[in-house]
């Protein structure tokens, strides 16, 4: 029996106990939104340091201007060849809507599903769940070999959802022990389906802005004004309406600057997944992919950029009639990016974009919520390859290498602060209602997890 | 002394108890469009009916679905050659936001203001203060002639500020009746500034609808499907922005068709007014007209119709970031016609402008508020002209013939229904804050209506 096969029976020996740490961790209601969950947050955080130095970790909380960072550290067996960063973030969504839930949200349940049983709770996979499948697998790593098989360091902070702001700050404090690591694994992401696992090999960039246009200095009556003063719904609809072609092409002139045609190879790899898209968009009561022209739907996915209105308003939107001339418009418009983009390049092509649209009397002001770029990920790394055929092994198939069509501004972060790839290895599903009531994490697919890290460990120890 | 000079004598001995008449009307809060206050609209409607009693008038209340009108008739001397059909409202608009009057809305005082006392309160001059100058007139003639001095029938209804839904019935059901008068005088409009009365000639028609589309089946995340879904945001600003092109022209195929040119000596008569363009503008802190290029300011106000859109709404509408990608998005979309063009054709050609723009994933609801067409009065009537002189003499300059960008419905309905013109002769100014906090009618366009009501009475009589 190899050392690998000792832990994992090991583990399965323990489904019971890794269930309680998992629920003890999810009754914890660190939520950081809410300002009344602060003392939550802190012992969420001060619950998944002490479990660290129960398996021989050194662990600390580090403060920071909002919800502290748990670091740990394990330094590995003499002379390790790797050292491993673990981020994820203790942190969850807050609960509310709190009617649609079936059970109480911070008391996880065992209830049945389509793939036997699954906890629901808030944070039941994203993210103390996943979390839980890597602390497991060092956990018996420690139980039966002592400790894990290369040195490890640990960040987990408490202010994702929130927008992880004070992250960067954690990270530039600590910028020269962490980029001492050779990779970030991160479980976060979802597999492709049950049985099929999944590495995330990009991610989009995001730039979310709000776009306010202001012309009369107060409400005017269109029956008094109509056909003399501007109005800025007409040009803000003028304005975004011409923000693509029919084709779907985006016209903000520099747009396009960077992005690459993807592989063959990729291409190839995509096409044989055989993405079903007419399932897909079917299963939100839509027929017609309403993106790019010409690029399969992975593809206008994970690999195109898009803009979207995400938001609109302005004037009367009451029951009825009213002939005003509003003096505002507001719109939330936001940009996907594919790497090679230069998210300060598209803001800039946006605003000119604008500008160039706007007439004389209107003043225009843009907001920036959110500037990240997208990041491509080598699947070609050793480590992407031995997580790659470990996850094959424990899973009877190929995992796949997928794009990602969200954005995790943190693994940009990453990136440019420490220098680090990422590796996105998670074991959630489409359907686990991550952000909504009834948040679930199929027991499975947790499991599943714990054993992918036992062997994941094994395999990035040496790759 | 003539009877006109001895009917304005008498009426200027009592401008006491004109203004006590006037604010016990006031005190009455009959706000149509709210249904506690139905009891207040009947009591102002039995008011001005015992007002019409007490001056040899017949009057009742004519129940409809909605509030009750006010029909009153006097027969005026044997063989009196004109019959004149006064049409006015009782009912006032709701008084709210309550915090932003300087004093009770439904407690008129008097303030000071630039030209003189003012009277403060809901009402002061839309419409009570202005039926006040007629009812005061016929009042004077009564007083001092025992009557007016040709055949006089009253309608004053209580559902102007919310659509006068039910006039047309009472027209109809009253058609014969009422088809019998030669002209409707009305006064609820402008004069062109304090010393300067003004005839109104033309009124818009307006046609007000809400578009309403819908894609997807729930709102989706930007991050999933961004690139895929179709956005009904992104959507609805291509369709709006499509509206009208960069010289202001209206693109709905076949909007202009039977719109007229304005004549020579129209052009001419306006140009003549100098209409302060920037002056108008500056106002409300623009300077740049935005309607049709190489048009006049009066003439795009007066003879042209327009495209607004007057409220927008889908998505996300809160503070900071949410990438979705909505469901719906919704605008209402409005137009002022001039005499010549179709509404029903103006909305058949929107709806095909719309339908051709909307992609097979959409379903698109679009709802008709309003559909009322232009109507132009021709300004060389008997009783236009005969107004026109009177009104020249009591304020010692010629009386404008103007255009109203506005829309009167009762306009376009007296005129279908009962096939008559309107003689709008109003006595507001721009500044009266009507429908707002703080509506006022200045003391001296009060008086000035009514003593020109009693020249006009004498006038229209035998013209």
């Amino acid at each position: 029996m190899t050392s690998v096969d000792t832990i994992l029976a090991h583990a399965a020996a323990r489904r019971e106990e890794s269930r309680a740490r998992w629920f003890e961790w999810l009754r914890i209601p660190s939520v950081s939104a809410q300002p009344n969950h602060a003392p939550d947050c802190r012992r969420a955080a001060e619950w998944l340091a002490s479990q660290l130095r129960a398996i021989g970790f050194t662990a600390e909380l580090k403060d920071t201007a909002g919800h502290p960072v748990v670091l740990g550290h394990h330094p590995g067996p003499a002379g390790a060849k790797r050292h491993l960063l673990f981020y994820g973030h203790y942190d969850v969504q807050p609960a509310e809507p709190m009617e649609l839930w079936t059970s109480p949200p911070f008391e996880p349940v065992l209830v049945d599903g389509p793939n036997g049983k699954r906890a629901v709770a808030r944070g039941a996979v994203d993210d103390k769940g996943q979390v839980m499948t890597w602390l497991e697998a060092l956990r018996f790593w420690h139980d039966t070999q002592g400790g894990p098989p290369c040195r490890i360091t640990i960040v987990v902070e408490g202010e994702e959802e929130v927008g992880s702001k004070h992250l960067p700050d954690f990270l530039e404090a600590n910028a020269d022990a962490l980029r001492d690591a050779d990779v970030v694994v991160i479980s976060d992401s979802n597999m492709w389906d049950v049985a099929t696992p999944s590495i995330v090999t990009s991610v989009r960039g995001l730039v979310y802005t709000q776009l306010d246009i202001t012309a009369a200095n107060k409400d005017l009556h269109s029956g008094l004004f109509g056909g003399s003063a501007l109005n800025p719904i007409n040009l803000i609809t003028r304005v975004l309406g011409d923000l693509k072609d029919e084709a779907g092409t985006i016209m903000i002139p520099g747009f396009y600057d960077g992005v690459q045609e993807i592989s063959a190879e990729r291409r190839k790899q995509w096409d044989g997944l055989n993405f079903d898209e007419k399932a897909f968009l079917g299963g939100v009561g839509l027929s017609v992919p309403a993106g790019e022209v010409g690029r399969s739907a992975l593809e206008r996915l994970w690999a195109r950029p898009t803009a979207d209105v995400n938001g609109i308003w302005g004037g009367y939107t009451g029951e009825g009639a009213k002939t005003v001339i509003p003096s505002e418009a507001h719109a939330k418009v936001s940009f996907r990016l594919v790497q090679g983009q230069s998210p300060a390049k598209v803001l800039a092509g946006f605003r000119d974009f604008i500008i160039d649209r706007i007439p004389e009397d209107a003043t225009v002001k843009i907001q920036v919520f959110s500037h990240g770029e997208g990041i491509e990920i080598p699947s070609d790394s050793p480590f992407v390859r031995a997580a790659q055929a470990v996850l094959t092994e424990e899973f009877g198939k190929p995992a796949i290498l997928q794009g990602g069509g969200g954005s995790l501004p943190v693994v940009e972060q990453i990136k440019q602060i420490i220098g680090l790839d990422c590796l996105l290895v998670g074991f959630g599903l489409d359907d686990d209602q991550v952000h909504s009531p009834n948040e679930k994490f199929d027991v499975v697919c947790f499991e599943r997890g714990i054993d992918s890290h036992i062997r994941m460990l094994a395999a990035l120890a040496e790759a």
